[in-house]
């Protein structure tokens, strides 16, 4: 329970399908490998009202981390911070420190273009317009600015929506973070493939496996169709350390390739091991 | 109002980032261009009380249609109409076409292999079992069926995981019902390409232009760094026909095209407009 988090991420171009939510899955696998549980993703327009119900509803479940992505950037559809603030009921601020990164970019870009002066624009004050009672996160390799606000028991941080941004400031500043937060807990999987077994036969061997080894959890993912069968079958845990969680995995992997192989079916071949 | 839909993706291996969530923007984008409105997309996980929640929030909000993917399978882990079930309150039940449905798929494959007669295990029947008052939608290409149920003011329907089987249930069972709903309601896009500009130097443009054609909605997408500016600027709009879509859209390019070069940009190229 202390290590859950809940991912949401705004923006239209994600609900009209412009664009496949990649952030979300990025995310989901990176804080995944780093021993949390990712309760719930959620997605939502840039609109107000929509980012501060979500947020709210999130917080009220609870969990240790919130991400936002997107709508952090200069244009008047970026209205994260808006919500957010709304949802916890601060203002909208200019945050110091905030407004002194961006500027610092600004004048970083004015150099290398060798162009005139540029000004603080309200568009590019905007992106330093925390709620308050906030902290900047620095953006390594864009101009908005992370944001991290804390919310009784939760850690809620703010991304941009571009991928290599986002990214960027989730490991420089929340890995870290997740990191010192979780102990040493790691997360483990492994996939075997299995052909000649329908997922129907399937069903209650994992069963069995799982009723066996609960800390292991397996999952079939059919590849073919149920008259052609060709599965792959997912096993993940997570455990104190790297040995306790393989030994884990591979032990469920064993006594079920048995049992698939008593039914009839075939182990195709093993995926290498993903460790985190 | 009327036109909005959510969608609600049920899957572990969404959580763990295993996979990522082609089936929501496949459904967003496809919805889209039947004329819908996509409010919001939810990813919970395997688990009964999760599903629940989430199908019962999403009522709250009464949308025209929500669409669940994953979880009608055979194996213990699938437990969508569980969910379902317990988030309107009823039962659970065989339910006599989707059993039909079944045993056909399963007597089909027997005789394309020719192998002993197939019996209707408990894992096989699991997939007929539907929430009291359902419609169990034929699938084209697989063996579980589409769940079709109405609570008061939505249509709620659960399609399989597997995008094939997904996509299909969709185009044979929802995209006509969507149609006969929606009238002749056509989603219209296009994007151009603009080099040489600031984010946050176009944002009051395109605010000005919007302003004035509230009905195109324009969006900039940073394809570059702010320090390089290369953007994508996408427009869409709903209306009645083609036509009047595409002028609208037309329109709202011409203008901010212009403003885009009186402020230093230059538009690199078009895209090709879409059409749906």
């Amino acid at each position: 329970m202390g290590k859950q988090i809940e991912i949401i991420c705004v923006g239209n171009e994600l609900l009209i399908g412009k664009i496949l939510n990649t952030n979300a899955h990025w995310l989901a696998k990176r804080t995944t490998s780093l021993g949390m549980t990712v309760r719930r993703v959620t997605v939502v327009s840039d609109d107000i009202a929509e980012i501060a119900t979500a947020v709210r509803e999130s917080l009220k479940r609870k969990p240790k981390l919130i991400i936002t992505t997107g709508g952090l950037g200069p244009t008047f559809d970026d209205k994260t911070l808006e919500g957010i603030a709304k949802a916890l009921k601060r203002k909208l601020e200019v945050n110091e420190k905030a407004l002194g990164m961006v500027r610092e970019k600004y004048e970083a870009y004015v150099k290398q273009r060798k162009i005139e002066r540029v000004e603080l624009t309200p568009p590019r004050v905007k992106m330093a317009k925390l709620p308050e009672r906030s902290k900047p996160l620095p953006n390594p390799v864009g101009t908005a600015p992370g944001v991290e606000t804390k919310v009784s028991g939760t850690v809620l941080i703010a991304l941009p929506g571009v991928p290599s941004e986002m990214e960027a400031i989730f490991e420089e500043s929340i890995a870290p973070l997740i990191r010192k937060e979780a102990g040493v807990t790691v997360f483990f999987e492994r996939s075997i493939f299995a052909d000649g077994i329908m997922e129907s036969v399937l069903a209650p061997l994992i069963d069995e496996v799982m009723h066996g080894k609960s800390y292991v959890y397996i999952k079939s993912h059919p590849k073919g169709q149920e008259k052609k069968p060709h599965l792959e079958v997912h096993f993940s845990t997570t455990a104190n350390s790297h040995e306790t969680a393989r030994k884990c995995v591979d032990g469920a992997v064993t006594q079920l390739s048995q049992l698939i192989e008593e039914n009839g079916g075939t182990i195709r071949r093993q995926s290498e091991k993903h460790e985190h």
